[in-house]
C-alpha cells in the first residue's frame, strides 16, 4: 500500500522511522509492504535527519491529493485547520485518513464519521487518546457486545507528572511545573494540560464512541489543577488518598454527565498508582464489568504504534464497516451524575472568618471529618451533589479565603 | 451464521444468554444474526433452565459434524478429550473453532493452528486467558509491530482471592481456603489453583504467542501458596510489600524463562491494588512500551463476551489471515532469567539452629535486612540466582525449619 504523511514532526518522524527504518516486528511478517509515496512538509529546504529521503518531501497537498496511487493519508500536523480540509478532501478522493489530532477528532467528529461512509474509507485515530493504549480498539471491540455507561481516566502525561511529583517530592505545583517547563514535558503556556483542555477533548471522543452520541469539548466541565497545594498533598498522604486530575463521564436514562477535574483515590485503588507520563482508561460494560486499559499516554514510539496499528488495520480489513454510531439524542445534566463526598481546604485570611466559614459549610453538610493547622480549614463532607459544593465554594471564596477541594472517588 | 455450543455449563449458558436473550448490545447491531443450531449435552433428559430451546439439544456430536449449515463450533465442555478430537473433526470439516479451554490450547496449540491453517478456518481462545479481558486480541495487535519480551501477570481469581483476604483480614492461608471452598471460589481440591497448574497454562499460552514458539505447561516452573503464613502477611505490610501469586515469563537472546511463583511487589506498583477475582496482564514491547490490561478473570459474563467477541471477529473478518507465528525455536533457560532479592522467613524448631542457619544464608547472600521474632528468622537477601535460592532453601528446610520464600520484584 502506497501512503502519504502530512507532517514531520515527532508523530510523523516516528511513523517514518517503523514503516522505513525495520524498527518494529512488521516488517518481519508483512504480506504486503507499506510505501511512504509523499511527506508534505512546510519547507522541503529544512535541514533534517540524513535517514529522510529528500525525494519524497513536498510543499503541495494538492500533489498527494491527485496521486491516485496513494491510498491512504496520516495526519500528523496539529491545529483544527488545514487538517480538517485535508481530511474532507482525502476522503473525497476516496483516500482512507488515520489521525492523531485529537482537537480535529473531537470537534468534528460526526461529520467526519459521515464522510468516511459516504465515501467508503476508513477513518482511524487510535492515536489520539492515550498514546499507545489500543483504547479506541478495545472500546468499538467491547461495545458490539455490552452498553458502556461509564468511563474514568488518567489522560493527561503533564497533569499527571506534576500531581506524581508533588505528592512524591512535596513540593509546590509551581515549582514542578516550572521544573516540567524546563524539560520539556509541559508547555510555556501550560493552560491546554493544567486547566483541562487537553483531557476533555479526549473524553469528548472516549464517551461520543462509548454513549453513542456526539459529545464536544464544550459539553465538559472542567476544572483545574492549579489550586493545590504542598499543604493538600500533606493531608492526603494522611488520609490514604492520592489526588488525580480525572476525567469521568457517565451515561443514565438518556443523559449523561462528563467532567474533569482533581478526584481523590484511595491508595488502594489501581488507578493511584498510575504516575507520570502514563495513562489508564477504564471502562464499565454491562456484562463484562469493568476494564482498565494502561500504557504509555505520549511520546514519539507509542504515538507512532498507534498510528502505523491503524494503518495495519486498513491493509488487514479492506471490507470492514464503520462501527461507530453517534446517532443517540442524550441530554446534557452538567455535574449531575457527580454527587460525592468531598475534599475542602479553606485556607483563611484572618481569625474572625473562622466561624464564619463553619457557618457557611454546616448550612450545605454535616461535617464527617475536620482538621485545623495554621490557617488552612480541612474538612471531609458527607455526600452532596456538585453544583451545592461549586456554590458553596463560590461563597467561601466571595468571603476573601482561598479554596482547593476535590470529590472522593474511592 | 449458524454455529453450534458444545457443554451447557457455565460458560456455555453465558454465551446462549448473550446470544438469544438480547442481553447485550449486540442485536442492536448486528448485521447478521447469530443463530444456535444444535446444543451438545451429555444427558438431553435433564433439568434445565426455562429459557433453554430443548428443540436443539443433542447428545450427538456426529449430528452436529454433519451438519452443513453450521460453520462455527464453540466448545465449553472442559477437559482434553473428547474436546481436541472434536476440534480437530470440526475443522476438518471446514468449521470454525472457538474454545475456552486453556488445557486444550495449551497441550495442542501448535497442532491446532497449523490444522486450522489447513483446513483454512479460524481457531480463536480469547475466552482462555483472563476471562473478560482481551488480552490475546491485544497481544496479536501489539505484535504486528512490537518485539514482546517479558510478560507478567495475576492470572488466577482464586489465589488473588486467598492473598487478598490473608492479606486484608490477618487470616491463615488454610482458613481463607476453606472459606472460599465453602463459598465455591475454589475447587475441593485446589491443587489446580494453590500450586500454579490454572496459572500456567494460561502463561503457556501468553508466553507462546509473545515469543513465537510453542512454549507448554511442563516447561513453566511453578510454585505455589501453600507456604505461605499469618506472620509473612504481617511482615510485608510493615515493608510495603504485597505478596502475588505472578506468572512471569521473559525473553532474550534466543531463550527464555517462564515461572509461576509467589512473588513480592512495592505497595506501589499497579498490580499490588489487583484484588479479588480480577486479573491483570502487562506485556512490554520494544516500541509501545509497557502496557497492562485490567478485568475480571473468570465468571459466567466475562467469559462468555470473550467468546461471542471471538464469533463476532469471525463473522467480521472472513478473510483475515491467522497472525500467530510458533516457529521459533527458543531454548528453555529455566530460571535463569530471574534473580532478584529474595525475602525469607526461616522458622525455627530450636535455638541451637539459629547460628546454623545464618551461617549457611551468610554463604550464599550478604544479608541486607535482618529481624528475628519468636522463632522465626526474616530475611532480605541482596540480589541472587533463583536456582541458588531454591538449593538454599532446600538445604535449610533439610535442617528442619519450615521456609516461605519470595522474590522482590519492585
Amino acid at each position: 500500500m502506497k501512503i502519504a504523511l502530512l507532517g514531520m514532526g515527532t508523530v510523523g518522524s516516528g511513523v517514518y522511522e517503523i514503516i522505513n527504518e525495520e524498527k518494529g516486528n512488521y516488517f518481519a511478517k508483512a504480506q504486503e509492504k507499506i510505501t511512504i509515496k509523499k511527506v508534505l512538509v512546510r519547507d522541503k529546504g529544512k535541514k533534517r535527519n540524513d535517514f529522510i529521503d529528500e525525494e519524497i518531501l513536498t510543499e503541495s497537498f494538492d500533489e498527494i491529493l491527485n496521486d491516485e496511487e496513494i491510498n491512504a493519508v496520516i495526519f500528523a500536523m496539529g491545529g483544527l485547520e488545514p487538517e480538517f480540509t485535508f481530511m474532507k478532501r482525502s476522503m473525497e478522493k476516496g483516500k482512507h485518513v488515520i489521525t492523531a489530532n485529537k482537537a480535529v477528532v473531537s470537534e468534528y467528529f460526526e461529520e467526519l464519521l459521515n464522510l468516511a461512509k459516504k465515501h467508503n474509507v476508513m477513518f482511524l485515530f487510535e492515536a489520539s487518546v492515550g498514546g499507545g493504549i489500543p483504547i479506541i480498539t478495545s472500546l468499538k471491540g467491547t461495545l458490539q457486545i455490552n452498553q458502556i455507561d461509564e468511563i474514568k481516566g488518567i489522560l493527561n502525561g503533564t497533569t499527571n507528572y506534576i500531581l506524581s511529583k508533588m505528592s512524591s517530592e512535596g513540593k509546590a505545583f509551581a515549582d514542578v511545573l516550572q521544573q516540567a517547563q524546563e524539560m520539556g514535558f509541559a508547555e510555556a503556556d501550560p493552560s491546554a494540560d493544567v486547566d483541562g483542555f487537553d483531557v476533555s477533548r479526549k473524553l469528548a471522543i472516549l464517551s461520543s464512541i462509548a454513549f453513542g452520541s456526539h459529545i464536544k469539548d464544550e459539553d465538559i466541565y472542567k476544572r483545574g489543577i492549579r489550586d493545590v497545594g504542598k499543604e493538600d498533598m500533606e493531608m492526603f498522604s494522611n488520609l490514604g488518598y492520592i489526588l488525580k486530575f480525572l476525567a469521568h463521564s457517565k451515561r443514565m436514562d438518556g443523559t449523561y454527565s462528563a467532567s474533569v477535574e482533581p478526584v481523590l483515590l484511595s491508595n488502594k485503588d489501581i488507578m493511584s498508582n498510575v504516575n507520570e507520563e502514563f495513562n489508564i482508561v477504564s471502562i464499565k460494560g454491562n456484562i463484562i464489568g469493568e476494564l482498565q486499559f494502561y500504557g504509555k499516554g505520549a511520546g514519539k514510539n507509542p504515538t507512532a504504534n498507534a498510528v502505523v496499528g491503524d494503518l495495519l488495520y486498513i491493509m488487514n480489513n479492506q471490507n470492514s464497516r464503520e462501527s461507530i454510531d453517534l446517532s443517540q439524542h442524550l441530554t446534557n445534566k452538567g455535574l449531575g451524575a457527580f454527587n460525592g463526598k468531598y475534599y475542602l481546604r479553606i485556607s483563611l485570611k484572618d481569625h474572625p472568618t473562622f466561624t464564619a466559614v463553619l457557618d457557611l459549610v454546616d448550612e450545605v453538610s454535616k461535617i464527617k471529618k475536620m482538621m485545623v493547622e495554621k490557617n488552612n480549614v480541612f474538612v471531609i463532607t458527607e455526600e452532596l451533589d456538585a453544583a451545592v459544593v461549586n456554590s458553596l465554594v463560590d461563597r467561601l471564596r466571595s468571603m476573601g479565603t482561598s479554596v482547593f477541594y476535590a470529590r472522593i472517588l474511592s
